[in-house]
């Protein structure tokens, strides 16, 4: 922990703003960073004007930090920069950011979260050490659940997070009866999966989905028009794919396995911190079941069918005792969709009467 | 309609106010009332004061307003009645509540509803030929999806109001793979359920469910106390239910069919208004299917089971161009779990990319 708390979160609303603004900067490179972290960061003059924001570049290219301070120039003297996360203090492809924070006179560093890989760790003392003023919590809780969540999953669990994403009717069924599924959602929720995929490193998806629904695993927009950020696109499972079939090209990643581990560990390898989990059942049972599912994303349809496939199959579970219980984060409608945002973590239930 | 739009809609703040206060007397009987409608009154003396509130008794019973005008008593004289439902004008088992408003003295009345219903409806037509100042359409919204929902179904459709209450995992079941059920939802949840049972006239489940579960099917508190309404309970199928069974008793309702207009003629026939269908999965596709759901409250765990009987079976849907959608009315948190509150109305999706 970087030094005590209380001493270390500001009330200052100023402050509070700046995080926010960092923080939408990182969301712009959500996607983008893999497998360094999307960190924003906002710099403030010595008189609390926002001169300078900025969020990390690509691999090889410049930290969320340098990009603010270029902007920032001069002005950055005696100023504040506000950072989602700790500035790292080693030489990686890039110097240090805690000497360029320095270096630019910057004379109160305040930090959401910090720094859990002990390799970029210590950033705070080293500017503390150079007489530079650093607090750390601001919105850490914010922070935490925005575009870092995966990356502080990779570090501190050495394996990608997993959102596992699931479209279903009221009843739970992913496709009609003949297994026609287009659309159990509605336009906005589909919007919102593209982007959705836009923010990931990879895509995955078992042979049986890819088989049945022949996806192309694209972000895109409403008009058909590609995202400029396309996560790789994984295929798990034993079966071969039909010449012509979407997922049947040169930059798809074929994974013959269905054991979640290996699945994580070859995208691992890959510099993948991010995975989207879209199917099917079967697939999904199996993460779950292995405990590798970090979020649930379930955009339900206010819709029935009443028969079809399940959109979830066999996750180890046999009997109630055992059911896998989630803590929602958050509920809420997109378009005319519900969204149900959460992740496991069981809260105990009372016994009652029925 | 009763009068032009606009001249009926008064603003003040005081008599919204006033027939929210109407609204939570109705909510106090509703259950209770059938076959008449659960209305509320609140009476203000001249000076806008509220001097009496009350809401239909069993019946046989006043109605709201006669029990809000003997709380107030001379106090109603030159006052105000805020009544959910348009003053009855006929002689049913008691004289017309238009009479008694106008020998209170009573100057204006504010209703939120007209009465569909041809043999009491007239009421303001009656008050205002007497003199007193009619307005109509105050939160009529509010109103109509309140207690009064089902009781204005069964006048319009000559048929039950059916809601329809499923308790499931996120992905859609209602029990693990080997039939154990309880709790999937948690406490609040159920104790909301017991709730509903206890302001419906009849809780119907299918055979199946009977013998499976073997449910009392009766509202109690959460230390197992029985609220003092118990809907009659109704079981719905061809199989006989074994002896000793909670279900196996004199006061509850076999009806030797599978088809939901029988059913609803039946209850019909008993008084019945407002239906909760509690289940099991093949009497909810049954009742979906011949359109005779009204409303859906889909109580959602946040748990996945991947396995075990689905909240809905065979709906006659085959294929994606025919699911049922929903609209959903409101959406909110109960406890842990999420309900939501929907009713049969098809929003058409937009085509869109995937």
């Amino acid at each position: 922990m970087i030094g005590a708390a209380g001493e270390n979160v500001p009330a200052d609303a100023r402050i509070e703003a700046a995080m926010r603004r960092a923080l939408q900067a990182s969301a712009q490179v959500h996607g983008i960073t893999s497998p360094n972290p999307p960190v924003g960061c906002v710099v403030l003059d010595a008189a609390g004007e926002v001169v300078g924001a900025g969020a990390t570049a690509p691999p090889g290219g410049p930290h969320a930090e340098i990009v603010a301070l270029r902007q920032a120039g001069d002005r950055a003297a005696g100023g504040t920069a506000v950072v989602t996360l700790e500035p790292c203090s080693h030489f990686g492809r890039t110097p240090p950011c805690t000497d360029a924070l320095i270096a630019a006179g910057i004379t109160t560093v305040h930090v959401a979260l910090p720094d859990p890989n002990p390799i970029a760790s210590g950033g705070a003392t080293v500017l503390r050490d150079a007489g530079v003023a650093v607090t750390v919590g601001t919105l850490a809780g914010e922070v935490a659940r925005g575009p870092l969540r995966a990356w502080l999953h990779a570090v501190r669990t050495a394996r990608p997070h997993v959102t596992w994403k699931l479209a279903a009717s009221l009843d739970g069924r992913s496709a009609a009866a003949d297994g026609t599924s287009r659309w159990i959602t509605g336009p906005d929720a589909r919007a919102q999966v593209h982007a959705l995929r836009a923010t990931a490193d990879a895509i995955v998806v078992g042979t049986g989905t890819a088989l049945a629904d022949d996806p192309a695993l694209t972000a895109r927009n409403a008009d058909g028009t590609a995202w400029a950020h396309q996560p790789l696109r994984v295929v798990v499972g034993h079966r071969d794919l039909p010449a012509g079939s979407k997922l049947d090209a040169p930059d798809v990643l074929h994974v013959r396995s269905h054991d979640p581990d290996t699945v994580l560990a070859v995208l691992r390898e890959r510099g993948v911190v991010d995975v989207l989990l879209e199917g099917g059942p079967r697939l999904a049972g199996a993460f779950l079941a292995a405990g590798r599912v970090d979020r649930v994303l379930a955009y339900l349809a206010p819709a029935l069918l009443g028969a079809g496939p399940a959109a979830l199959a066999d996750a180890g579970v046999g009997t109630i005792g055992d059911i896998r219980r989630l803590h929602v984060d958050t509920v809420c409608r997109v378009g005319t969709d519900v969204l149900i945002d959460a992740r496991p973590g069981a809260e105990l239930l009372e016994k009652g009467t029925q």
